[in-house]
């Protein structure tokens, strides 16, 4: 017989987190310094307020969007913030160690490199997306960490190999992210939830606490792609990047309600989709926005995002469950994979049709290149990492207490003493 | 016998989007470029700020002060976002065409005209509050675009018949808004919710997603009534502006607290009267706002405001709709018209009580005529407005699919396969 | 028998509330002036984002925190938003009176005295988490504005008798607080609430409510932190607050997630928990920052700030109750005291450290007599508060009717006409 109880993580959690962040902590007294250097005041508090609008973005707002499923709630939103908290602390490391900001042997914390962290878990809290539900918190810390860590490495490999720029080669996070969340939740298929989990769906509670994330990522949306356009060097491109992507996103907003109430057999909207699809246009505009310069452009991007993602939400989910086994709680294929593709295609064809002849041609195979080495090493460090966290050693949650608090939380009417 | 379900929008909403949207993306393509000369970095820094504050306030603060109905949070925080987000890109072009900062035919989008543009759009999101519930996602959109419309037009006439201030002609928006919203509840006036819906009611959990709403107004107010006031050329006024909205918000929080308390007869507070009646002080003291220069007047203001409204709120919205047939869900008459017109008021006895003879006599004339013409404006376009929708083309819900997500949402139980 | 009902407030609350309303307004005619010489248009950027960063956390970020009991969610958002905009007015009064930013006997209201205003407004809010759900909204506002003056007069006696920084002894705010709060909560003892109450629980719509909140306290205390360190003469100091404000908390999560598990018998993490001691490492750094140099130690700070609060959390809230009959719904004392205090501790060894000799001892000493002098001061008033709130004429609900909302609000089933 089964047993009735989810499997204690007393014995994991606590220790594997109080290792890690002793790690954390014992790196930071040795390679960490606080940049007093800041170029110039102006500049600090620009980058200060935007650094607090991805901050927002990253706790409140992936964190709330996932608290979308009707027992998940606590899950959803607590694991969203143990596991950012920990990816910022790593991805301050990796950064340092891996990428050229570094100051002989130490690394500088400062505006910058705060802001490169948060989108390093950015990255990593989308590929949560996909396994969303099915693992344990242990599992879920090591991916984040393994996933940075893979992040980082492909960043590097992209400005070394192929001299990519940083902005472009950061973007390539959504993509990264999804692509890895997918395999490992690939290898790590359970059959039992299996054709559908009777706990994966919203309430009218849920869906609005997740209206809730969603609105925060949407708002906020053209600060998280702007942020490391420099305001001193790059003001134009930093102007086009804030309107180009409030544009698209207000295109996307629109699309993703209309393509969820056509696709429907009665007419009616689905929450979750329009949740989802509404963020579609920010993440195409922002692998394509160093290359888009009139703002039609970006409301076109916001227009085919939507339209992709909203029908990739009704039809391709299921079909991925089914064809492939591979179960993908947020959608996050539809959400950030295919978006970001797009986004990497209208940035090919713009540049394509703006240059001509041999320029043309290296800019294509550069641009491929950029996406084949992004594809792969997320493909293949997903694999892998799925592989690791299969191990029993984890504990997973049985298939019927997937998707529920009960595993992990207490809940008040077991410890109300009267 | 009536039918079950409430009419399919299939073959409405997702059309009449599609069209606009593409209508909306081709006036971009031929008539909008990006601003690359705002004057100055660190004022745009500023207006950064000020417009995330306001894009806050639009689509966090009206939509989710719309959760409030206990069946309706998903349509309320949802049709916001759809209005919003279309009411913007509409305000961009409309006021681009008509309005003076337009540069050789063409529309420069910089942040002060996509801070103007989300001022037009709450105008219509406040319309929106009187027919909340009661109409469905076609009939609001259409509604949202003729009120941005109509409330542009308004500020050109009186801009350039009356050469009105900017600053003064639109911050008209509340008593606009809140008219023509009334005015279309008022024609599309339903017999069957009469006296009360069963579903017009707020519960723990939608009070406390409203209070959300509510409380991001309040706290960005300030930026609200501020934004247009430029930081270089008025800068005493900004300040006075700043702290004058903060301390009459302070004062009419207090007070609509109080008089909730002591106009029910069993000395309890009502959530949604508080809600309503806090942001009061905000509406009165920004159509007061230009001639406010001491701190203890704008409290005096709060003060009047959240009487009045938290008054009104408790015996006049029954009254309105048993005397005169209208009903007005969010009662953005007590909440926006009546203290707009409480600040419109303080004005003119400021300025009064500042000039003398000739000056005073020709202040008030002018200032009678600025009110004159936008509450013609909006009765006028609002009646008509109610008219057009009420077409049964449209496809309204039945009377008792009012106030209900399920006549537009996908809700779990009803799609589970299991 | 006892009455059915809560005893009405009806003529308690609103005419408290009118009177003290009107003497402040009257109070600012005669005093309150706008500044208007803010030093520097950049400066003013600046301070007001980090002010709008400090509002969030007042209103939005306390009063969601409140609202994590299971029946008291419309009170804990609500009085909060009551208690916060009075305790604002009245501290901008008082701190104009007694503390030295004053103006030829006038008060001038400038961005540094409303940051400085709501710094003590979060002083009685950490007060009255002790008290939470067990007192009126009269016995709240007297508690809050009886808080505020105390408050200042010790920040006063700091200042005058030891010299203190402004900085840090408006950074005893949490120490002040939080021994105030508990004092009054144990002369203010109900046996009825003993040993559980039966409503002094979450659940999972209020367990997110909350969760809310402690995000926007945590996201934003760097900048709750730093609003008071001016950016201008002590950048170095700004910067090194603000990172180890941040790495400090990200340590801190990671720790009471860990230690709530670890804790518990089951092996499932306490929501309730992780919330406060999330927090704790804001509380600690922000006593020890003025000596704080490196990012280490302050991760380190968070490191055993969480340990403690997550451990009193679980062992010391009940035997506080049992052994000293003092109730601490929010458990005040491990989230604000204690942290508060080893925060204290480590700014004291961290001088001692980097000092000798005379130099060290004086410093000990001078250290020694801030926090003893705080702590005589919130005890003593506190016990006075507690004895004067103790009158039954301010009307206490009975202890059937404590944290429940029912005693102070409509509820739309009661008020419902059909």
């Amino acid at each position: 017989m089964a047993p009735q109880y989810a499997p204690s993580l007393r014995s994991r959690l606590p220790l594997v987190a109080f290792l890690l962040e002793t790690i954390f902590i014992l790196l930071f007294v040795f390679f960490v310094k606080i940049e007093q250097h800041e170029s110039d005041s102006k500049l600090f508090i620009r980058s200060y307020a935007e650094f607090q609008d991805i901050h927002v973005m990253i706790f409140m707002g992936f964190g709330f969007l996932a608290t979308f499923l009707v027992r998940y709630g606590f899950s959803g939103s607590g694991f969203n913030m143990l596991l950012a908290a920990m990816a910022v602390q790593w991805a301050v490391l990796m950064n340092g160690f891996l990428l050229p900001q570094r100051h002989r042997r130490e690394i500088h914390i400062s505006m910058k490199s705060v802001i490169e962290a948060e989108l390093c878990a950015a990255s990593a809290l989308v590929a949560m997306g996909a396994v969303h539900g099915k693992t344990n918190p242990v599992q879920l810390l090591l991916m984040a960490l393994v996933e940075v860590t893979g992040f980082v490495i492909n960043q590097w490999i992209l400005r070394t190999l192929l001299r990519a720029d940083p902005l472009y080669s950061i973007m390539m996070l959504h993509i990264f992210g999804a692509l890895f969340g997918v395999m490992v939740s690939w290898v790590l298929h359970r059959e039992g939830i299996n054709p559908k989990h009777e706990k994966e769906k919203i309430d009218r509670s849920t869906g609005l606490f997740a209206m809730f994330g969603t609105l925060f990522l949407w708002m906020f949306w053209p600060s998280f792609n702007s942020a490391l356009v420099s305001h001193r060097w790059e003001r134009e491109l930093k102007l086009t990047v804030i309107y180009g992507t409030y544009l698209s996103l207000a295109v996307s907003v629109v699309m993703a309600m209309s393509v969820s109430m056509l696709t429907s057999s009665k007419g009616k909207m689905n929450m979750v989709h329009i949740q989802s699809s509404a963020l579609s246009g920010g993440v195409a505009i922002g692998v394509a926005m160093t290359a888009v310069h009139a703002p039609w452009i970006a409301m076109v991007i916001g227009f085919c995002a939507a339209l992709l993602s909203a029908l990739g939400f009704q039809y391709m989910k299921d079909h991925m469950l089914f064809a492939f086994e591979c179960h993908d709680t947020c959608s996050v294929l539809n959400v950030h994979a295919i978006p970001g593709i797009l986004g990497w295609f209208a940035h090919l064809f713009i540049r394509l049709a703006s240059n001509e002849g041999t320029i043309a041609v290296r800019f294509a195979v550069y641009h491929i290149c950029v996406l084949l080495i992004t594809v792969c090493m997320s493909l293949v460090i997903g694999t892998a990492t799925g592989l690791f966290l299969k191990l029993s050693f984890w504990r997973p949650q049985q298939d019927s207490k997937c998707f529920d608090d009960q595993a992990f939380w207490e809940f008040p009417n077991l410890v109300v003493h009267k």
